[in-house]
Parts: structure tokens; C-alpha cells; sequence
């Protein structure tokens, strides 16, 4: 940590820090330079991350050095890691294909498309029974008749499941149907709910808040990585901008800038992020190129009857075209699924 | 709602169209134009919401005309709401002066600032005993024994006090201690603790989520207002941007913009919004001049000691003099606290 | 155009807004609605959109239906656009491949770049010789020295070249220099320069400025097209926002996004986007992927020691490498270079 | 400066890096800590900045410490910097009141407007000749004759006058004509016309760029004070965002933020910031409160008729009737004009 002291600070203020670090076991190096007085912190930087030095006197700007996530960090795991989901591994070379419709709505709709996107390839079927919905007014989700529903479905299709969970107290129920759960982007910084999926060890999707920045994403899986449960993916899926023609911003250049930070897999959600059907196959390819580990596509077999997003979701027969351009991307990138 | 066809749509897909809003009971108005054709419909747009015209073939765009919210809309009740927090009045005229330090230490510290703010002109007492940390190696509240210090602190000095919620499981134990809840940013919409609080009486603090757009804030006021509960007092905190020398962006527009779509108090809180002790006054002024229903301020007696979010804290003594420029403006503004 | 009134607009004002209309030779269809009254307008919008029909007493909402460019939109020309630079085409199938050093700084240095990258795959050289730098105390480029030296290097490899043009008065010396004009991103919006580039018929390579939208930069792209000049290329450069951890934000669906609504070929810049050589191969890879016609890479010999912007060059050696992956994907791709 | 190295970067890296500082003429403080290695540059930074450190193998951040502005800089200036328009002062307790079209239309139009605003208390006339407008089929200013009309109604009423320069070639023509500059929020990165403004000793009124930091808007100002022209009065009009119900996002926390920085004055523009009339009284009133030098407002005779941003500009009635109340803060807060 490097604390760097006003122009004009006097001896006292300077002293004044140096003793407030002594106090924590840390060693100041101090530079007096020309304009301004230096002091680099050698030792523990977390012990002085939870001090509010920036408050003393004297103090002008408080630079942290080390990155404040630690489990989640390429520097603690070298190896990408690989979190199995059922059968289907993620990481390391071996891609998520996430497909379903945005909300689970009856066993006879879920079939219709979980059967087609299985056979495109998709490895994983998603749906939620709980959905976070921005007006009070709209459609709340089927509930555990709706888990149920994708539990039967993804077993008749042999295929794992996930499913968003929004709320601490919802997390036995969904443990039980599930094979992963679903962070959701509201529920990025709902750090009750991190912390006790944290203590089961089912896989966990986490998506991006919407103004969360890669820094924050990665500490949000450190919470539930510092509870013991190692089974972290995370997924891009769009930021707010000031851009009006995309339902939010694809932030593409996270896939690698992750991937240089910490060895959790990570995938992209092209639905969410652009919320337009032509733009969902072009980002899925990128995602692919750009290094993700798979990707989280919402299929609907009717979109304009959908009860949650139909306007952004592909029908199942643009799923299976765009997914025989995945397959020859994944080939050339050497990833398989 | 407006519903406007692409360039070229066929009669057929027209058709189709027309045929989906009669069956829905409502009556479409259809324009034919030189280059696109437009469908007006008339009746309770609601019903329109909730379907995904969008994904209709031959739709271009569907423009909702009415706002999405109800109960929280200036056109459902014309005059400002006032709540009630204790003998404290917030909104109407009725300035709420919320201080107090972030997180509640010990009864000692609390007491240390209670008395002065409240000799300055405070009229709530604030502090956080359930504390949302990004890092999880950050303080995370004292929890109820935090509870019993800020009620018992409260008493002491005759101050109504407010602290956050931030898991649903918490709403009995918080409400034993407290006399409005705070719902912080990360859980602007966290819906399944917005419904439960909604099934309260009690006075809510809603802050702004850091991306969430004025609509979302008040549509997650009707989610309040929707289970039952009036009692939302809303919370400009600054939104993520680009700005890097600043914690957030003050949306200060946001006040007026509130009041204008809506009946219910909005208050500011500069303190989050800036992170700054520096930018705190001017920006508290300016609230109240943009015609804020009250400021949300942190103050500590000791900021380099603060457990959490020390370098945006007031010193007591900056605070009194920032309350005696604030009572001047009040008065010329025609507000009382 | 759609025009809204307010809830409780009186019927002399909803007249006066179609005697306004029909001042314009236009043609108002009235749908009076159960809170609403609404007045769709037929004929050539562009007539209404010079008029603030907003500012209409009782009018709440103008909503524009056709899209406020002509000459850029797909609507207008069907075909892929292909601008010729040299001998080099752009769009259509034809890929862009542009690298080279932010700053033209000898002609020793630019020797020793431009041999690599051509015989990489790169078939056009760029390098700027009017830089525009935040600080008027950084290296400002080396003004028509720097363009001989572009001029005759690019000769020497056979590669046309592109290069930045920041004054209208410099448009003359570029032109007799370049292949190719460079708007950057801080100019897209210098509309007299726009008007006197639209004027001459050399190829541009428009940047997307920092805070435009996707319609922004179509509409700088039409004020070129208006003045005469077909020959624009438009270029993804990365925007604004809250993530720190990259100069910008790489918005990569804007690529499918100008696609779909124009003609024009669009490209990618991931160095200026991302600001770091880690993230620019996955980058560059992936705008290949989501459809782009080329991308736009800084490489130079010796980073460390370059006058702007050395942190996110690639060096040679870099480049070459990424440029074997790019011409595997491109094969796929069905795009040739 | 200070330059942190990589975890695991070698003594010759480190060697390398401590001997470009040595060939600079500078010296460095090393601190070899237990993750990592941290090297303290003393001595003039500028040197430093234009050197591509980060490029060095083995560095992974270069923390520059001082600000990169110097004559702009309120350790450079301590004193509030007054800027002399005509007869009105700007800043150090003197508020310019802004006011007039946003176009220029005709003698009659500007007359009706300078009028009642000269009356209402405003003391600058603005209007513009020269507009930049975002579609290539929008007015585009009157140019000369506007400029005569300006300084005609502008002489006539006893008002200095301020209008928009939008190309080097325009300062002869607009210096004749006007008492002050304006360089728009699309020009504040136009480099060349900044040069060429610091170049006269003519007041400037320089606009936030739309996604212009703070510190890059002194920056800008740093670029005319660096030619000789010390009359800067910088002007906040809003920033672009993801919140779309207005039209950019006022940052008023920029007031107090540049006169901590810097000596300049600043004013806002709530017009612009705001794009809506019903915002624009109270966010005036909240930029005096938060310490601006003055406010600039839109204000038209006919805002249906206006030939360029109607929607956004004030009634006479409605400005005169803001300024009563601006008056009795002005004098609240120890202001004159």
C-alpha cells in the first residue's frame, strides 16, 4: 500500500501516520520528495485495507497495491479450474452450452424446447422458477411446481439443470432440484445469499451485476469461494450504458481480463447483454473467440407467447444453426463439449 | 401502446397482430403510412405489458405510453406524501436531517456522535448493524447487539433511528429495534425483501440501486406500496459512471424528476454519493435547494478510526456548521425540521 | 412520428397541434384513448423533426418511428458497401488488416514496424502525424514530416495508408500524403470537418467517439455521404464507463448493430478499446468472429521507448502470431484479406 | 511516480527499470516488500509522463502522483481567478447570469428574448451563429449575419455577449463580433481550436465534454491557459448516462470538485444538463447553492417555434420569475452580480 501525504503536510501529520502503521506491525518506507512525502507499506496489506487511513490529516490518496481478492486469484490457483456440473465439465477447454427458455412456464412448453436444444448441442438446460421482475404487476415465476418441472425435463433429456435463486431462505428447495445454482445480476452484491450458497458445494452461476466492474465480480466470488465452496462460474451478461439500441452493454473484453486475474471459468450470456435476436448469435461466436468457456443462451419455442423476455430469445431452429457455427469455432480453438 | 411494424411487413403479419390485441379485449387503432404501418391500442396497456409483442414477426418497436407504475404515480395521488418516522415528518414541506455514522461500533462511539448531531439540528439517528461489504474480509456489523445500541442510543438522545435490512430473515428482528428500515442500494431490487418489508407498516429509506434508472426506483417503490405499506421515502446516493474522482455521480436532477412522476418524499444522501468530506456541504445545499425532502449525512468523531467508510464521514463539528447554512436555506426555501 | 398528449390535455390544445401538423402539409390520424389521446403523423418526417413540437403546451411525448439517417442505412442501399483503399478493399467479405504505431516518430522506426506487420497479413499501414493529446505538454506528432515519412515507407512496402486528420485546414496536406483520412474518435462530431472530408472522395476510417451511441455515429457517418463522399468505414473504439480496469468499454455488439442497420463496413479497434496488450488478441479475435470487416492494431518495435501511447502496442512478434489465429478464423469465416 | 512491479519480476527487469528513471535525470527510491517490489520516482513527473513505463517488461502499474494540469491548478493560483466579460465580472463571489436563445433566428426573435432577460437580471446575452447540430439536415445557424444580430441586440440592451466557435477559421470572424468565446461540450477535446482560443486574450466559456472527466476538462482549460489566455471560465452541462429521462446527467458535485482543484471559475448550464424545462428552475437554484459562478440558461420567446432546442428553453415569465428566487440565495450565499 502506498500512502501518499498532501503538499504542505507538516512533520506531525507525517508522524502521525507513520505511527498509526507501526501500531498495525507494518514497516513504513518513507520518500520525501520535492512536492510531496511517500510512505510505501511493506507487510499484510489486508490488516491496513480495513484501516480508514485515507481520514488522517495530512493524507492526500490511499493506494492499494495488492489485489484485494485472494481465492479467486490467478496468483492462489495457477490451473483454471474446471467445476463439474453433473456430467458436464467447465473450464479448462471444455465449454458450457446453456440453453432454455427465460422462465419455466408448463412441463409441455419446457419439453418443446429442451428436446431441440439438446439435440443442437446445448449441454445444460436452464429455466427459472423464481424470477426477479422489475414491476410488481408482471409474472413471478411457477415456484417449486416450476423446479419440478425442470428437474423432469432435464432428466427425461439427460441433462443438468440450472435455475436462479434469489433468496437465502429458497436455497434447500432449490439444492434439491438443481445442479447448479443461479446468482442472478440484481443478486450480485446480496452477500446473505452469497455467503450460504458458499456453504453448500453445488455449483454456482454467478452473473455480473449490471454496474459491477470486473474487480467487484471477482469479489463477489470470493465471498462464496471463502466459505468453502470452490464450484464458481461466472458470466458476463451486460452492463448499463448510455447505448439505448441494446438492452445493456456486452462487455466482452471481460473474458479475457478475468482470465488473466483469477483461474474461475467464466461464460458469456449474449441474450441478456444485447436483448435482441440478431445480435445473439454474432455475440455468442465473439464470446467463443474471446476465450469464454461456453455460453447462456435463452430458446423459447414460441417467443411472441413467452410469459418473461420473449423478445430476446432464439427459436429452437436458429439455436441449431448458430450452434453449427459454435461447433467449427470450438474445433479451431481446441475446446470441446 | 404503440406498436409499429417494420418496412414491409405483410398484410398477413398485420393481421396476425390485430388479431393478438382483440384477443386480449383491447381495441387496436391502425395507421397505414407511406413507409410503415402503427397500432395504436386503447385500454389497459397493462395487459400489454406483460405480453412479448416484440417477438411478433413484422414488429419493429412497441412504445408503451403509460408509465409502469401505479400507486407511486403523482396521478394516483396528486398531494406529497408525508411519513412519519417517530414525531419526525418527511415530505410536505418537512425536512428529514439523517446522521450518524455508517456502522455502529460500540455504545460508546455512537453515543460520542448522537449528541452532538442531534444539538446541530440532526432528527434521525442512523447506523448500520447488518453492514454490505464487497470484500468479505471487510467488518460486517455488530448485528443485534448493534440494534440494541442504536435503539438504546436513540432513546437517550429523542431521536426516531433508521438502520438497513438486508435479508428478508431480518425484517422482525430490525423492526423490534428500529423505527424505519433502510434498503440499501445493492438491494434496490431485491424483491423478495421488498415484498416482506411491503407487508409492514413501518417507514422505509429506499435508496437508489448504483445503475438503476428513476423509473426503477420508483417502480421498486411500488413494490412496496403494492403489498401495502405507504411509507416509502426515497434515496438519491449517486449511480455508477465514468467519473473517477468522485465514489459515484449525484444524480441532483433526480430530485425534481422524482417529485414530478410522484407523491413520495425523496431525500439525498451526499455522503455515499461523493465519498468525499470535502464535496459532503456544498452538495447538501444543493439538495435542499433542489428542493430535497432532507439529507442523509455520515458523521464520526473519529473518521481514521471508523470501522467502515471513515474517509466519507463529517466531523461533528463540520456537520454543525454545515446544519446552521442548512437552516438558512430551509427557511428561504419555506421547509421546517 | 408519434405525438402523445398529456393526461387532461383540453381539446384547444389537442387542435393546435394538428393545426401545427397540418401547417407542414402532414397528414395527424387523432386516437383518442381512455387516458391518453394520441396523433400518429403521415408523411415525410423529416419535415417534423426541425419543429419542437415538444414544447407544445400539453404535448408529453414526441416519439420519432423512421430512423433520422438516410444515406448510411441499410434501408437505402441493400449491398455491403466495399470502400477501396488502393488496392486494398474493405467490406463485402474483404477484411481490413491495419497496424502500425499510434505516432509516426522517424522513419528508422516506422521501417522497422511496417516490414513485420506486412508480411503478417497487414495490408494497410497507419500511423499519426497530428496527434490529439490530452495534455498539452505530450508529444503532438511530427505534423507533415510525419506524413512524408508514411507516405514513403507505406510505398516501400507496398501498403496504402491511413492517418489522422484533426483540422479542416489540414484536410489539403493529408490528402496529398494519405490513402486513406482517420477521424478520431474526439472529432466525430467536428461537423465542419466532417462536411470538407464528405467533400473530397478519399476513403475515412470514422471513429466512434467516447459517448456516442450507435445512431451518433451513423448520423457523423451521413454528414459525410451528404457532402458527396460514399467512401466511410466506420470503426468500434471503445466507450466510456464506470470499469476501471480498461481504458474503455469494448462495445462489440456494435458491430452486428451498424451491420444491421446500414451498409457501411464497420472495424475494430481493440487497442485503443482496452488500453492492454493482454486483452487485445482475444479482442481482435472476436470482432473477426462477431462479423467485423477488419481490425485496427498499434504495434511497435519498442514500446517502452515509444512517444504515445506504448503500454498498449503489440510487439511485432506479437502480432505476427495473432495474425496466424486471425487468418484460420477469417478462412472460416468465409472473409478474405 | 511510482512504478509497482509484477510479482516474481526479476533483478534485471528491476535493474532496467531503475536505469531508464537514471537516464531521465531522476531518482528512485526502491522498496523491496514481500509480494512486491515498488520504486518512488523523485523529481519533475512531467518528464516521466511522457515516458511509456508501463510498456517496460516486468512493470505492472505506473501511479502518476501529482495532477497533470499545472496553470489551471489551485496549487499554481491560489486565489479565485476573476474573469472580465464587458463589464461583468465572473467568479470570486461575481455570478454570471447567462441567457438567450439557443439559435439565433432574426433581430425581431432576439430582441423579444434579450429584453425581459435583461430585465429579469441576466447579465451575459448568449445565442448561437455556428451550431453543431447531430443530423447533417438540422439548422445549422445563421453564421455571420447571426453574429451581427448577436452583438446588434446585445449593444443595444447593454449586455456582453457570448456565442460558440466551432472552428479555428471562425475565431477572426466571432472575435469581431463577440465579448466571449463559447467552445462547445463536441469541441472540448478539439485541440487545435483550443491553441488557437489560448492564442487571443478573449474570454472563453469552455463546456464539459459529454464523457469528459474533471480532470480532463482542466486538462482542456490547461491547453488555453498554456498559450498566454488566462480567461477561462469553465461550464458543467452534463455528462452522458444510462438514465434516460434526461438528457445528460448534470454531475453537480463537479462544482465544488474543480474549485478544490483549481482557480477557474465554473458555471452550469441546466439547460443542456437537463434537457427538460420542468428541471431547469430547480437545478439552478441547486448550482448556486452548490457554489457555482453563475448559471446559463436557455430562454425563448416561443419554444414551439425555435428552430433549434425548444424543448429545453424557459418562457421569459418562468426565467424572470427563477431569477427572483436566484436573487435571494445569491444573497444568502455572500454572491453579487
Amino acid at each position: 500500500m502506498i500512502i501518499v501525504l498532501k503538499p504542505g503536510s507538516t512533520p506531525a501529520e507525517i508522524d502521525h501516520v507513520i505511527e498509526r502503521i507501526r501500531e498495525l506491525g507494518l514497516k513504513p518506507h518513507v520518500s520525501a520528495g520535492e512536492h510531496r512525502t511517500i510512505i510505501g507499506v511493506i507487510g499484510d496489506e489486508n490488516k491496513l485495507q480495513a484501516q480508514p487511513l485515507q481520514a488522517i490529516p495530512g493524507v492526500e490518496q490511499v493506494i492499494p497495491i495488492m489485489k484485494p481478492f485472494k481465492l479467486a486469484s490467478r496468483e492462489f490457483t495457477k490451473k483454471d479450474t474446471i467445476v463439474n456440473v453433473g456430467k458436464v465439465k467447465i473450464g479448462g477447454g471444455h465449454l458450457a452450452m446453456i440453453a432454455g427458455p427465460c422462465a419455466i412456464e408448463s412441463l409441455a412448453v419446457l419439453d418443446e424446447i429442451a428436446g431441440p436444444v439438446k439435440k443442437a448441442g446445448a449441454n445444460i438446460l436452464r429455466g427459472g422458477a423464481f424470477k426477479p421482475r422489475t414491476s410488481p404487476y408482471s409474472f413471478q415465476g411457477l415456484g417449486e411446481e416450476g423446479l419440478k418441472i425442470l428437474r423432469d425435463i432435464g432428466q427425461k433429456h439427460d441433462m443438468p439443470v440450472v435455475t436462479e435463486v434469489m433468496d437465502p431462505r429458497q436455497i434447500p428447495l432449490v439444492e434439491k432440484y438443481a445442479d447448479m445454482f443461479q446468482i442472478g445480476a440484481r443478486n450480485m452484491q446480496n452477500f446473505d445469499l452469497l455467503k450460504e450458497i458458499g456453504q453448500t458445494m453445488k455449483p454456482v452461476l454467478m452473473k455480473r451485476g449490471m454496474s459491477a466492474t470486473v474487480k467487484d465480480l471477482l469479489m463477489s466470488a470470493e465471498y462464496v469461494l471463502a466459505e468453502g465452496n470452490p464450484n464458481v462460474v461466472l458470466c458476463e451478461r451486460g452492463v448499463r450504458s448510455f447505448e439505448d439500441s441494446t438492452r445493456n452493454m456486452l462487455d466482452m473484453s471481460a473474458v479475457p481480463n478475468v482470465k488473466g486475474q483469477s483461474h474461475l471459468p467464466i461464460i458469456v450470456d449474449p441474450s441478456h447483454a444485447t436483448g435482441r435476436p440478431d445480435l445473439i448469435p454474432p455475440m455468442a461466436l465473439a464470446s467463443i473467440a474471446a476465450g469464454a468457456d461456453g455460453v447462456h443462451i435463452e430458446v423459447h419455442s414460441c417467443p411472441e407467447k413467452a410469459l418473461s423476455d420473449g423478445p430476446q430469445a432464439l427459436l429452437p431452429g436458429r439455436y441449431a444453426s448458430l450452434m453449427e457455427q459454435i461447433r467449427k469455432l470450438a474445433d479451431l480453438m481446441g475446446k470441446t463439449y
